[in-house]
């Protein structure tokens, strides 16, 4: 991968290292953050986004963060801590691995209990470093397994960004391109610029391009057109948390392409680590939906307002893919249509 | 209406007066034009725009060139008019009233062959004037049959801006909710932002507030979230073309909203001045699809650039929505399904 780690740990400094994405695809800087303000704020602002690379965040966060408590007492060490992984995980409710790594996280600290602060700490930094290996080697198997569904020549559609800098490196949905790639196949990418905060066209299209992959970028409302053409062999998107049925909550958009993917007969496949695959959620009814700033719709990039202050404004974040609209998830386990994905023992 | 017209002639001085719409919704400024480059500038950079009102705004805009002609033979002038018609004409390819407002103008014109250049003057300037009130009449008409399909308390969607700034007045899309506001239903609106231009976040939520409707926006990609709320009650857009057969070019997203309301069951409506239908093109594949700057896409609007530029940009302005899709059209004529579009005698 051409890219810097989208999320790291500076084991020296204990500072937890991210690629500020609100600057691309214009700066490419790295924002070194060690204090729960920052944390907090590259979260909230996107700074760090995509559903695995927001829970690898967050638990190196958290450690850099319990590196420099004040308490001396374990108890006190152990309550601080659960009180900044709660503040952090509420921050974006909707993927499912925030809360998932933070939880890691405090089960990591109570099983060290007894041991002392500076055996607990070194339990955290083992458990966070052992979340962005394992996020690694995920994407990678998603991505071998994608990629068995890809033959040369081939061009594929996505939304929002599911790729390396939604994650640690290789991203989902991105993932099987990637692999092609590296397998010598050409498969060329036509990325949805995903408004209102363009990740595809900021992000999805830098890292590609970066990579030497052809992609070319559309506006949200023309993938119909695309699709009507034939180009598309599959649309692979990302996903933030995948009710126990199959019902799939990612970034808004990902309903309308599924039912045009649906409605053109192009298979539409969801690309899911394990791990955002939230068993305890029968369906999708039971995902709470993040409503955002109508800023971001209204005048966010622009030079000037685009919408008159007397409009209001609708902005979910997330839209909810009925399991019906899914060809299958893409997964570390391998490729499994909606019924067949099964809690692991 | 509580705004200017759209487009209109200054009578006195034989000049073309449009709202520039590149600048709304943060400025409401009135051009002046008079001289073709002003009057292909304005429609090319889509200061004026919408299938109606540039066919008005080319009809009167010819009439302002051919006063200030220097020809003083019939001839001559009849041929400059010929030749500005054909320019103006070729500036935007989709819009079918565009050609058929200047092909009425030269009709027209050689009508009055041998009655000397004043006489066809004074008929250039009363048949501008004719397509301007018709433009009128014809929306308020598609307005009350629209309005027919409305009770009081509906909610619809629409793309793009087919209001007021798409014609003289009313517009076509929007006709049926201004007509039910004036008969004192509560019509709401949530209109699709419409990228790149932003037609429906820029124009439409600025003259629906204006006017006193209620108007939320959303991103194109939140399309399918809204319809599978089940709040609204139909979908009306415009159109640009429509084939004999009953296939519909329009604004970009058009398309994928047809596919959306009909997988949600909602119905949809194009809102068509028997105008806009070319009864020459058999289907929609007869239909030249504008394809527009990268720029619109990557820049236009922007602070910075959004996109790499080592990612290439598809930017059509148009797609073709299939008639299979199209509940029935709203016409001056009256509501008819595809099929029962026929050649007015």
């Amino acid at each position: 991968m051409k890219l810097p780690q989208t999320v790291s740990l500076d084991p020296k400094k204990n500072e937890l290292v991210i690629i500020d994405q609100t600057l691309l695809p214009n700066e490419l800087k790295l924002l070194r953050l060690s204090d729960l303000h920052g944390i907090c704020d590259a979260i909230r602002k996107l700074k760090v986004r995509g559903a695995p690379a927001i829970g690898v965040a967050a638990a190196i966060g958290l450690y850099c963060l319990a590196e420099r408590f004040e308490d001396v007492k374990e108890e006190g060490f152990l309550y601080s801590l659960e009180k900044h992984a709660e503040l952090i995980g509420s921050i974006r409710p909707t993927a499912k691995n925030l809360k998932w790594a933070l939880q890691r996280m405090l089960d990591c600290a109570n099983a060290n209990v007894g041991k002392g602060i500076p055996a607990i700490l070194k339990s955290l930094r083992k458990c966070a470093m052992l979340i962005k290996r394992q996020d690694i080697s995920v994407c990678k198997k998603i991505g071998k397994f994608g990629s068995g569904l890809l033959n040369n020549g081939d061009t594929v559609m996505t939304v929002c960004n599911a790729g390396a800098l939604a994650a640690v490196e290789y991203g989902t949905a991105l993932a099987p391109v990637y692999v092609s790639a590296e397998d010598g196949k050409n498969v060329s990418v036509y990325a949805l610029e995903t408004r209102p905060l363009l990740q595809g066209a900021r992000l999805t299209a830098f890292e590609l391009t970066k990579n030497g992959i052809d992609t070319t970028v559309i506006c949200d409302n023309m993938a119909a057109s695309v699709l009507a053409s034939g180009k598309i062999k599959a649309v692979f998107v990302g996903c933030d948390r995948v009710a126990a049925n199959g019902d799939t909550a990612n970034k808004i958009g990902t309903y309308m392409l599924a039912v045009l993917a649906n409605h053109f007969g192009v298979p539409f496949y969801v690309c899911a680590p394990y791990s955002t695959i939230d068993f305890d959620s029968p369906t999708g009814d039971d995902i709470v939906i993040e409503q955002r700033s109508a800023d971001e719709v209204r005048s966010y990039w622009y030079a000037n307002p685009m919408i008159t202050d007397k409009a209001k404004i609708y902005n979910p974040a997330f839209d909810v893919t009925p399991a019906a609209l899914i060809t299958a998830f893409i997964t570390e386990k391998g490729i499994k249509p909606p019924k067949k994905l099964k809690r692991l023992k």
